[in-house]
């Protein structure tokens, strides 16, 4: 499953990654949305309200459901430690899934495994 | 957005559906899975414990989940009226994912709908 849910293709060498500062906003509940993030080093905060809801680490993705439903963000992004991250654009995202029916089946384990994780949560 | 996550394409006529009666239990939570279900007719109420976390009609698909992350039921879905159900298979589901990109879209919002339900619902 580790494997599975991992986005490191998307994080080589050669693509250009933003760096945010521990503590940086990387986005807010209620935004507009155009891209979803893939981690490529340190650790990001996912938070409702003040609620934490993830923790999330190198090859994750986030901000992937704004994409796929055209919604404003449903959480708060914060870089936990200082981050580098690899932006996806919504027509790259969209090209992804098209074109590789493994991306598009990663992207729903990560949903997956979050609906789990919130079920359980509050079950 | 309600046409996005219609699955009508798959309960057409032509297609074998199954009966379940008003109470019915289709599947319970910590079941093995192997397939997932389209509505075609009728109301699906899914529950993880004695809590009713939703309450699907026709053209939804439902267990789902289990097909993704091969992990046992997350829930229990039981017939709330009289329902007929059409069954995919997981090697359905990965053909549907792998050929027609736009499924794929769809199990993604319907996941992503759900986890903004369930966020709204305890945040």
């Amino acid at each position: 499953m580790a494997q599975d849910a991992s986005f490191s293709l998307l994080t080589g060498d050669n693509i250009d990654a933003q760096r945010v500062k521990a503590g940086g906003i990387i986005f807010r509940e209620g935004d507009k949305a155009d891209q979803l993030y893939v981690i490529k080093s340190g650790q990001v905060r996912i938070q409702i309200g003040n609620r934490s809801v993830a923790e999330l680490s190198a090859n994750s993705i986030f901000g992937e459901m704004a994409l796929i439903d055209n919604e404003p963000r449903s959480a708060t992004a914060i870089a936990a430690t200082d981050v580098e991250l690899v932006a996806v654009s919504e027509k790259q995202f969209l090209f992804l899934v098209s074109q590789t029916p493994y991306f598009a089946l990663k992207v729903m384990r990560t949903l997956a495994q979050r609906l789990r994780a919130t079920n359980k949560t509050f079950g």
